[in-house]
């Protein structure tokens, strides 16, 4: 895999977020995850499955980071991470992933995406466990620091 | 989705942890969830992508149950949850999804599984994020609890 794979995502998500949430994030350098920990309070996990790979993607925010969206998405800052907050991160994985999707379908990369699955909890870590290299790219901004990372089998 | 689909899954991971660490698991009712929340110390994910359906698969353990796996099948019980378990819980995921994909393809439901990711971090909550029902099912062992989550899309 190279940064080919890994430049969909980065764009999309920083699309979606100003699209969205009118909030910019600043992309750091990515990075192959070796003993790297990748950690944050709320995470949006999906898989992806095409015939020429598989692989999976996850963006983990810091809580603070999460409830700013959440306030400038719906104009209401939640008190801590609740459902409609797990909802948000869930929509954004799968926006953020569908509009990969389609820029690699633009260069012959076709997946299907499953269902996003969030996860709770301060300061959780992610593993993917995939054949291939991992690629990290973390993200800082005004209200709190976010994580993508991308693995695909066989690319 | 009805308890057909989870049955396969629930079998699947008997089969895998009596076989491979010699851990009865005793299963609890099977609950569609709503607000109950299954919480946990460290979970294995996997997206499935079939011509009929998408969905997800969690697996969560308490750490000491997870750590008494690792010490049935090595011989040797780690300190806590380290890369050897995260890796472990990923292999369990893969094993279970793929057991329950061959005896949910017996039966024309067919899917892919895409790559397995794990979480680590003390009492984390992990929420399915798809459109159809979301099926939990409890278990219980001597050496602590575990609990698995199966949802699809239209099915």
């Amino acid at each position: 895999m190279n940064v080919e794979f890994i430049n969909p995502f980065l764009s999309s998500l920083l699309n979606v977020l100003s699209t969205m949430a009118q909030t910019e994030l600043k992309p750091g350098k990515p990075k192959v995850k070796k003993d790297e920990v990748a950690c944050g309070d709320v995470s949006g996990l999906i898989g992806m499955v095409g015939p020429q790979t598989k692989g999976s993607f996850s963006i983990t925010f810091d809580e603070n980071l999460a409830l700013t969206i959440m306030e400038r998405m719906l104009g209401e800052r939640p008190d801590s991470i609740n459902e409609e907050v797990t909802d948000m991160v869930g929509e954004i994985t799968n926006m953020v992933t569908g509009g990969a999707k389609n820029l690699l379908g633009e260069k012959g990369y076709d997946f299907n995406m499953a269902t996003p699955i969030v996860v709770s909890g301060n300061g959780h870590t992610i593993t993917h466990k995939s054949e291939g290299p991992k690629i990290l790219i973390p993200f800082t901004s005004d209200a709190g620091n976010a994580n993508i990372e991308v693995s695909f089998d066989k690319i």
